[in-house]
């Protein structure tokens, strides 16, 4: 390790066991020279490859990822029934993707009868029961109404299920934990067209239904509608794809996906929940008592390392960067700490700014990799003070049927070869 | 207009003329009920659409937009020879674009002889010249060292150079200023390589060289390369497409597109700029005199109105939302203007958190039409104060035969039909 500054003395310190580094180490600009790598070599001059002796591709009107990275793709988990392919869930490749944004070819889904071929110039959006006068809209009148954006996770409430069993399966992080992404959203606050149809007194809840053949529906808060809740048609820039929604999605930033109504055809104020499958036999959390929490509503805090982890080979004796994901349903990321001993000690990571609220925080953490066992891990604080449990308090806790809502600290072993797999530590 | 609070009597009143409304109409929840405008009716219940009677569509590792969307793509203006396809420009349609992040296959290129179709395992990026000792990086050996995310715009510096012309051309924002975009970008900071090659005393400026056909190359101070330069190999999450640079490519925030070289294969450190042809016979600044700038870096403070624009037609006498993109290479946007009266009168526009330096800054203003003839313009002050100029005083300093670097305030045309046009006003 290089040495700069009055206290480059202390960045060589262990932040924590096992060879976690000082966070600072990225801040004062202290680097790996005189040790730059195995995969650093002298070469002056360079070949002059093939692709520098003839013209390069011509444009296309709509771009695509080069042919060497097809292997970065979401990935289906269970394989779905033949006859009902678009049932079921693809996962985001996590750990072959950095920074905070979710390409939109690559943000999860979860479906319950696959994408439907809307028309947008067909579909409506009505919002009607407790209200003076019930409306329906067209794509045009939406688009005309004031917009807002905001840069929001999305996460199944079934995300990190694999994690419930008994036994740690060899599954990689889009396996456990890609059931969660990121994007820039833009649309209409849900708060105005509410306002515009006159939510009546009476109201306490409203229903939301999508236009797919399922008619995924569920019933929503009235306080959460008016607070922050939002009727997109933009997702990252572009108008949301088919798979996540096309011609409009409800946005309800924390809350888990499934609320997130795709095709959202319908809004009903009502008084009371409607108590539609989606909130009764499913997505509910199951306690070792049987009875279940119905209604949980925000994502927990939570984070999950996303390199290293399994499939990702460390390749000799040298500095890695730990990096992973932290978020939560509750607001902003204060705090992530990452450990390399299975708990023992923890060092804070640096967060990537800018920490928006609900939104993916990217940390990362400097780590001088032995060549020995190590167990990594990674610990989240939000602002409201959550922090995540330990795996086993949450067991303690929830048992391991509650299908939902898992949020414990994750693990990935590392061997001495360099691969990492899947462990409860 | 439905007014709520005890300030809704000032939120009816205009901001600034011919119809522009105060940005508080978006904080205070005032909206515009009774008055729903013209494509909300009521309808109730909606019908069942054929998309609800059928299974959707199964899952895709890879998602595209829908089929309805088709229409939404880049353009190539004008039309590249076909003898050298890839040799041009094709540009971002920003109309039809909402937020702030661009999707990665709607990007902006500007390519001198097409995306080079390289191989990641054989690419290097060789760093040499004023250097202890010259290194050459493979993707691995790069991926291995502390990254960093940041949100940046990219801007040709030809970008809207078609107002250079004397009289207005028939043009949409996309032709005009589709050479704009912004993505998350992940990498290693330019300095950390640069340490680990150790960096000559007398060294003052880095050549930077693709690895296309055309051997695109610039020379860039090395202050800016220790400062925030990037080598990138992500973009919006996921690795740099063909068409920006992939495997890798330079990154500096707010410096003109074109330094900001894709492909990097080369860094040479050097005690003087190198006069590439990319810095001599092009991308210099021609002035009335005959002398030309050279060397222009940093892209000016600018804005534009997206919606609405060229394209987008008005239909009836209702609100509109007045939406358009700021930005600055010199740091975060402080302000944005708007007026509806060709530039008599200004009111502020709403800023879009978070407004990040060096990033697209998404404004928005709300707008009554009054179905008769209007000029929409947007003005742009950045946090150093400096501020878009109008149009006639640009000219006065610059002339007509610049190319590069055009920054004043633009405006669209709107008649009676509700048609908006290119205008010089």
């Amino acid at each position: 390790m290089r040495r700069k500054g009055r206290d480059a003395e202390r960045l060589t310190e262990p932040a924590a066991g096992n060879g976690v580094l000082s966070r600072r180490l990225f801040l004062e600009g202290a680097v790996l020279a005189g040790a730059a790598g195995p995969a650093v070599a002298a070469a002056d001059p360079l070949p002059v490859e093939r692709w520098m002796h003839e013209p390069g591709a011509a444009f296309v009107p709509y771009g695509q990822p080069s042919r060497f990275e097809s292997k970065v793709a979401r990935a289906i988990a269970p394989a779905p029934n033949p006859a009902t392919p678009g049932i079921g869930a693809i996962r985001t490749p996590l750990q072959r993707l950095n920074g905070m944004i979710t390409p939109n070819g690559l943000h999860f889904e979860r479906s319950h009868s696959g994408a439907p071929d809307i028309d947008p110039d067909r579909h409506r959006l009505l919002i009607h029961g407790l209200v003076k006068r019930p409306l329906a809209f067209t794509l045009e009148a939406l688009a005309r109404y004031p917009m807002q954006s905001r840069i929001t996770f999305l996460e199944c409430a079934g995300n990190s299920g694999a994690l419930y069993a008994k036994d740690a399966a060899p599954l990689d992080a889009q396996a456990i934990h890609g059931l969660l992404s990121c994007a820039e959203w833009t649309g209409v606050k849900l708060s105005t067209l509410l306002d515009e149809a006159g939510v009546d007194p009476s109201a306490k809840w409203v229903l939301a239904e999508g236009a797919d053949a399922a008619g995924m529906s569920r019933s929503i808060p009235l306080a959460k509608c008016m607070d922050d809740a939002m009727v997109c048609l933009y997702q990252n820039g572009e108008r949301v794809r088919p798979s996540n929604g096309y011609p409009l999605r409800l946005l309800l930033p924390g809350f888990e996906g499934n609320m997130n109504v795709k095709w959202l055809r319908r809004l009903k104020v009502t008084d009371a929940p409607v108590m539609t499958k989606d909130e009764t036999s499913k997505y509910t959390v199951l306690l070792p008592d049987g009875k279940a929490w119905q209604f949980v509503f925000p994502m927990e805090v939570k984070s999950v390392i996303t390199q290293p982890s399994p499939g990702l080979t460390l390749r000799g004796q040298w500095f890695y960067e730990i990096a992973g994901l932290a978020w939560s349903g509750r607001g902003r990321i204060r705090r992530v700490e990452v450990s390399a001993d299975g708990g023992q000690s923890w060092a804070p990571a640096a967060l990537q700014e800018p920490v928006l609220p609900q939104a993916l925080t990217r940390f990362r953490a400097p780590w001088q990799w032995s060549g020995g066992p190590a167990v990594l891990q990674s610990r989240a604080v939000d602002e409201t003070g959550m922090v995540q449990p330990a795996r086993a308090a949450f067991v303690a806790e929830r048992g391991l049927r509650g299908q939902y809502h898992y949020n414990a600290i994750a693990s990935w072993r590392i061997d001495e070869q360099g691969e990492a797999r899947n462990a409860f530590a």
